[in-house]
């Protein structure tokens, strides 16, 4: 009986975006309760269940992109035969730096989402260190459409430090801004962690603007009191452990724990015994770093995975660890389980152990089967400016130039290590600037400004190339992307780098004034526009 | 180098609460690194780390409330020697109406936190039927500056039914601007599972406000494909599984599973084995009603944890499904684990397999130690529309008349169960209205409408309540909250409604015209006013 009078209206009836939501919940709840038939069912496979660890034959109904329900569904628009394999969510890489694939979001799905990738979250670091955000803006256009979940942190550290020379940089404003984007999960890694330490004021206000995301972490060996800081200071994740001990009082300090498995840095075995019954909430996987080759020829995360079970990890916990942990940590509602109300972003997997890709579905559609993709790839233009990166001042002979009182420090670079140290050396010859000296050798190394063509050129002794001729350059140079050149002699120097800036940056090498290898790397100078198999 | 000019400015100075977090951000990082001493340190005591399931012996630094550092902190403003003491995170009780307590919020946070309690969610269903959104801002007023957490799930089905006279609504709209309350966490109890069923467009639009929080859910016996359209709703927990096949199914379908254990329903026991390796991250404690007695007498959550204890679950896993698992489902950040950047909201242990409570701190202030309050409650002026909310037209004896047509059905209270059951009787007497028949337990029963006087009685016969002389009456009368009368004879039943009435609202009973016992709850007719002592 009413006795008070009914509010008028009731529900937000004029709101365009309530009211496709509620068709579509409509349908779900009638669906599940078999009133009409779902769009899709998968029949017979065994369903991996992430919050029980079981797996449960069993039919799941799809419909417009959602999974309605798990049980017994007979009628169908469209039903696949699955009986003997097992339906997982589709994986999710933690923290990715696409950039270091060399390939542009739509060709990097095209080779990941057939390996069972449903999710990145991606950290635009690179090109953040290069275009901003306005290149950031041209990346996330790019992912719009794709069959894969493109989210993104927010680079925290551009630039990575004062003494860089990078393209652009990310104010505190525009991280802001940023982190409005409903893609935007996270701050991004705060490398800057000698910055949190002394309680930087800007560092403040960008995760002051994080508050309502996750601030992610990267601080190799900070532990102790430092650690206690770093973590305290609002930073809840950490990719960067190396050793138990590290990962182990990372967990204690409540950071979420990424074993990462790169193309070069490679921790997960090391740090898989700090997975236990205890801890499995509170890690996941990540690669950070991982070359196209690496994803063409090994996989993605379904070869993380393959690492993992290998180390003697349970399988169903570690696909747990690639599903339901990075979505809860980075708050993604819908994904990460294969349960009612989730989007059907799945894999089908013909062994569990192996972890064998047959199909992947995003958002209810098969998008790949048997390693290829079975549906479009919107095409992107990718923008003048982006396309425009490299502007270089005029580089002439006399700015390679090395004067002997400049070279008594050289860079040593250190075999399969990312860092390099500085040592003392005997400049080699007598004249009054000093050539290469192969035999020791002691090779030059350019550093050449290319986003403001300001023409500053920084020239030193590097050791440890190995090169006995020509020269190689690049412009891909973590964290800035200036170019950089190495060689044995002043005129193949001069050459590569040329030869990058003509393709508007790439990785060349050069002998005798020949350019033996060239690839284009002509968006942003750290990109490719071309397929991956050319790349890799 | 500065190439690029300097984004200016480069935070929001201009933020009064930026400023102010900032300045404890800046402390925090400073003293987890020994540069100023903390507030408080808790030194020496066992520390329970809800992330590794360790217990791991240190110092916890406290400044401004919040956990700074746990390490070796020798220094500080005050510190608490607790060598022997295990401290752990305050528990939540992640599903609590509060009115089942009799208590006005502060006077229940008198009683609770002396055990432990640092959080409750709760649900004011009740206050929200009596006073609808004014009732219940009331009783969020009141909770300003409790040493303890008070969360709010927004009451989702008031009235519960369209049969029911309730004193208030709460429409979609009302919904709507309590989730924006910071206090909110969830909508409330769906506990109209036929509707959502339906798919109800009013529900529809209950849980579309509720889409940036969660939705609980309320679903006794619900399961099959009914469960499937019910969690596929975006409904994402339970408290009211009893069995283990219900609680199973729960889970799989993505539920976070509510153990629940109040004063009349107790499920944990029966649910306990549901609680594995692979299902605890997804388990929590509830208690939904405890009344005073219970809570002075047997204690709250801790009480709950010492039945999970005793029925074989570890203590560790135990306390961090009383902490970390609720704080992480309702997305409280800075709640349930003890860690830097944390609240320091904790309880210190005498014990940890018999959960004895010795201090329980609030924002790194000890507000209860011994079992007793050690810190003053804010007193709340309660405003007058609460304690006028008994609107009774006159009642004669004549309202009581029960015609012998209408006394052929009866309704049968079955003992220990909180739902009743028609029975066909045989009226009692010869007359052409029915009086109470002691001799075959057959009293009568009346439901006064008591929010708008509007006049209307229900009356009826009643099986099962055992009263030989006398009648009882109350105001709280589940979900519309009328006042409700049982008795031998008419006159009783009229004495005991108008006693009700005087004291606007209580519990009462009367025989021979004499007020045998009188329990006064004048604020909505649902809670005292008074100390928990004399309620209970």
């Amino acid at each position: 009986m009413q006795d008070t009078p009914r509010p008028n209206p009731p529900y937000p009836a004029d709101d365009p975006r309530f009211n496709k939501w509620r068709w579509q919940w409509r349908r779900r709840i009638a669906i599940a309760q078999h009133r009409y038939p779902p769009h899709l069912v998968l029949a017979g496979a065994r369903i991996l269940n992430v919050f029980t660890d079981e797996l449960v034959e069993a039919d799941l109904a799809i419909d417009a992109g959602m999974i309605v329900g798990i049980g017994v569904f007979p009628e169908a628009t469209e039903r696949l035969e699955l009986s003997g394999r097992i339906i997982a969510p589709s994986f999710i890489d933690a923290h990715f730096h696409l950039e270091s694939s060399l390939l542009w979001p739509p060709e990097l799905a095209r080779i990941v989402v057939p390996h069972g990738t449903g999710a990145i979250v991606t950290d635009p670091h690179e090109m953040a260190n290069v275009a901003g955000l306005d290149g950031i803006e041209a990346m996330r256009a790019s992912t719009l459409g794709l069959p894969l979940d493109v989210r993104f942190t927010v680079p925290s550290c551009v630039p990575a430090s004062e003494h860089e020379s990078p393209g652009a940089r990310l104010s505190a404003q525009e991280i802001a801004t940023m982190l409005d984007w409903p893609e935007a999960v996270a701050l991004g890694e705060m490398m800057d962690y000698p910055g949190v330490l002394d309680a930087d004021q800007e560092i403040a206000a960008k995760i002051w603007a994080a508050r309502s995301k996750r601030v992610d972490g990267h601080a190799p060996g900070v532990r102790g009191d430092a650690l206690q800081a770093y973590a305290g200071s609002g930073i809840s994740s950490d990719h960067e452990s190396v050793t138990l001990e590290e990962g182990r009082e990372k967990l204690r300090a409540g950071m979420m724990l990424m074993l990462r498995e790169g193309s070069s840095e490679k921790n997960l075995r090391d740090l898989l015994p700090l997975v236990t019954d205890a801890t499995y909430p509170r890690t996941c996987f990540c690669s950070d770093d991982r070359d196209c080759h690496d994803l063409l020829t090994n996989g993605h995360v379904d070869e993380i995975l393959r690492t993992a079970i290998g180390g003697g990890l349970d399988p169903v916990r570690a696909i747990r660890m690639a599903t339901w942990n990075p979505a809860r940590h980075y708050g993604m509602p819908e994904v990460g389980a294969v349960a009612p109300g989730y989007r059907a972003n799945l894999v089908v997997l013909r062994d569990l152990a192996s972890v064998d890709v047959e199909m992947t579905l995003f958002d209810g559609r098969v998008v790949a089967r048997e390693g290829e993709m079975t549906t479009d790839l919107p095409k992107t233009v990718i923008p003048d400016a982006l396309r425009w990166s490299v502007k270089l001042a005029p580089i002439r002979r006399s700015d390679l130039a090395l004067r002997r009182e400049d070279a008594t420090r050289a860079i040593e670079v250190i075999p399969g290590q990312i860092v390099t140290r500085g040592i003392d050396v005997t400049p080699p010859g007598a004249g009054e600037t000093v050539s290469p000296a192969i035999g020791e050798d002691l090779l030059k190394i350019a550093c050449v400004e290319r986003h403001h063509a300001t023409g500053r050129v920084g020239v030193a002794l590097v050791r440890g190339f190995g090169l006995t001729s020509g020269a190689i350059a690049s412009s891909i140079a973590h964290d800035a992307h200036n170019i950089v050149a190495a060689g044995t002699n002043d005129e193949d120097l001069l050459s590569a780098i040329a030869t990058v800036a003509g393709s508007q940056g790439g990785l060349v090498v050069v002998e005798g004034g020949r350019v033996l290898a060239h690839l284009e790397l002509p968006i942003a100078g750290l990109m490719s526009d071309g397929p991956a198999s050319d790349v890799a």
